[in-house]
């Protein structure tokens, strides 16, 4: 691979940064990466599958390169991450443990905003013998979630107070104020994780009892949340909240729900898509791309139902009226259309990606909007204070037409986690998440001093 | 390790088998390979994490040798790989790739009866260069079905038959003539198949038309199979049946089915412990050994739900009668016990999973039966023959206190594909199931001498 070289001849080994993966969330990190290495000694390697994306986001910047990288190819990942002395993997989540291994077996350190899974907490013990940092749920939700969840915990520990109730919102959706879609929402991560969303179920807490709910019911279990600011929204459950439980020190918590936040009617709405089981990774549908969008929902109906057109068999399948809201959402998505779907890839769930893209886009005269609400319930056992209810809340719009409050969230954590590492800041080794002052503390600061703050209120409760 | 020594000084070097898992279905293969062993220059290695279970199926042969065998100990897994002439996996699914790589890497053949994954697939170009061959679905279900339809679709298509419908059924069951328990089920083979089946949807075609059945569905969508010497059978789908068109040779089709049989009554009960949620290897339940059953299932419903007792509240929830026969099944299965449930593992999934262990063994008084059924619809294009229906039906008894009829019907095929690999009468590589004639056909040679024979019956149709 070709390389620019450095400005000026170092005095400093030059940094490498890899950075692998250069869709939707990746644009501001690369670019922010490539800002601060023209002021140091870095040199910010961006590889991806489509070089042109690459290519696009590094832009011709004098201290980065774009390369064709194929995490399928074994030669060519392992070659990449030994020549980094940082990985910054931003890799669809069934990558991490390929990236992870190569990481540990090179000795280098991984940064990650994918879930933590258990093919790279098994190599916690490797990596911590080889000295290697493996961070993972660096971004938005997971990432600065944890850190300001972590952060807010230990200020009210340190005054005295026992959490009893814990529950953690996170969200990326259009802004409020502007023209909106029929189902309120706009695709600006990877649409997979959007379509696979709840596929392993979900648990959590709430009043000491726990609740597990599969996959087919996820999207029946919502619940308002009222943010401020945006108004009114829907919860649902997201994956497994009692994972935190140790990592947050919450043990004697009785309510442990972490949510994902949607304008009210998308949870309804896609519940259906799940009950006729269109987010399906496994089964190859032979001859997809030519098949229209009708013809692959018609498979997913039995064949005894002898209602005339596709919608009223739908509505008739799945018990809801023909005529109502939802429907017209399925309606509006395209999934009667006699169109050829004409996508990549051979599953139910490639067309499903291939739809949000299409009909979800976030488009140029469009703003997105994160937000993260955490709602602590707080005793205090000595009664030196009566119990508080403390919210804090970030929310942060993007630009029209610039990067997204995605991309910036996402890349601001992350791009302040690689100047740790490459400071020599960090002597955390092994299988990590943000939960480390050493980690979220620095961060925290950074992110805040780029504008992402967290407002807190705190009521008194009976 | 030790290694018993060969019992004469051997002219032609002595052929290594690594036989991995020892449980259920690898009963008949290991004593049916030290027989063939004694009387051939092969040596068998039995690994299984619990060594005490190797050795009770070694039973101290002079040709055999148990070992503890963990999969996830790559030095060990490497150098006993490299040890051997051929290599039977026989460990649960999700290691297959793991074998399999390594098996590549040493230049080692694999025999598998589990189906052949994706990660398995795309080591066919590395295993073709190396002239290793990586053989998968090759006990019953996935195994002897494909190979005995092969066969009888080849005799077809010599006559000029078209083949118009293909449904094939497959399943290890109690036999008929014996006391029964209410689930009318036993386990004769890994239970954690049993917990998790369907989990990834099935999709079949019918009459030109393809249908696709998520997991929450897979159970309510039966059908009725008369057997002849067995009586009514109820089938649901298995997996993905159009993964077989190509592998068949049967593009021009119009239905194609795989299903698999239970006793009827058997999908209705699973049916509803799916739409719970219980098979779930996702979601790890903090405590899950100290809990009781019924504690873990309350942990499925919602909260809202006002009646005073567990099963009152599951069926209102799952809206089936709190006094019918599916109650009563999950009753007896002991769902709503009180004891501790005492398990290994943290899931849903493995609390099931020790459920079925307990409540539908095996025992020595009992009799297991395995029937493969085909019903092929063929039609003559030149018109010298009238439409035929052809049923090709193996029913094999196991023996009470003696090998299941699963094993046995397992073990069978594997053991003959062992010898043909050995003798070096089978020059395949890559990866492949056992759809090719130069496998199939000296197999069922062989297997019907040691007993399995297909009843074939052709119906004259209209």
């Amino acid at each position: 691979m070709a390389r620019a070289p450095p400005q000026s001849p170092p005095k400093i080994p030059v940094k490498q940064i890899l950075v692998l993966g250069a869709g939707h969330s990746s644009a501001f990190l690369i670019s922010h990466l490539l800002e601060l290495a023209s002021r140091r000694q870095w040199f910010v390697t961006v590889g991806d599958l489509d070089l042109d994306l690459a290519r696009d986001r590094v832009a011709e910047h004098a201290s980065g390169n774009a390369i064709h990288f194929d995490v399928n190819d074994e030669l060519l990942r392992s070659a990449q991450i030994q020549n980094a002395d940082v990985v910054v993997n931003m890799l669809p989540p069934a990558y991490q443990d390929l990236v992870a291994w190569d990481c540990v077996n090179h000795g280098r350190h991984m940064l990650s905003v994918s879930y933590q899974d258990q093919a790279v907490r098994d190599l916690d013990s490797d990596a911590r013998k080889k000295g290697v940092l493996l961070l993972c749920e660096l971004g938005l939700d997971p990432g600065i979630d944890h850190m300001s969840a972590m952060a807010l915990i230990r200020r009210l520990h340190d005054r005295g107070g026992q959490v009893r109730g814990f529950r953690s919102y996170g969200s990326g959706i259009p802004a409020p104020d502007q023209p909106q879609n029929p189902l309120r929402y706009v695709v600006t991560w990877n649409p997979r994780n959007v379509v696979m969303s709840g596929e392993a179920g979900a648990q959590y807490m709430e009043n000491g009892r726990i609740k597990i709910v599969p996959f087919h019911q996820v999207f029946h279990h919502t619940w308002e949340v009222e943010v401020d600011g945006i108004g009114t929204l829907e919860a649902y459950p997201n994956r497994d909240s009692l994972a935190y439980l140790d990592a947050f020190g919450l043990e004697g918590v009785e309510t442990m729900v972490r949510g994902t936040l949607r304008y009210p009617g998308w949870s309804e709405t896609w519940a259906q898509i799940v009950r006729l089981g269109l987010p399906n990774e496994n089964l190859r549908i032979p001859g997809l791309a030519e098949r229209s969008y009708r013809e692959v929902v018609e498979m997913f109906l039995p064949l005894n139902i002898t209602e005339a057109r596709t919608s009223q068999r739908i509505a008739r399948f799945l018990n809801i009226s023909p005529t109502g809201r939802i429907m017209e959402n399925l309606r509006w998505l395209g999934l009667f259309s006699d169109e050829p779907i004409g996508c990549e890839g051979e599953t139910a769930a490639a067309m499903l990606i291939h739809l949000l893209e299409r009909k979800l886009p976030l488009t140029d005269e469009l703003r997105d909007v994160v937000v993260l609400v955490h709602e602590l319930e707080v005793t205090y056992p000595n009664g030196e204070r009566t119990p508080e209810r403390v919210t804090s809340t970030m929310v942060s719009e993007g630009e029209a037409g610039g990067f997204t409050a995605m991309s910036r969230t996402v890349g601001l954590p992350t791009a302040a986690a690689v100047q740790l590492l490459l400071d020599g800041e960090l002597s955390l080794t092994g299988c990590q998440i943000p939960t480390h002052p050493s980690i979220y503390e620095p961060v925290l600061r950074e992110i805040s001093a780029a504008g992402l703050k967290f407002t807190e209120k705190t009521e008194h409760m009976e």
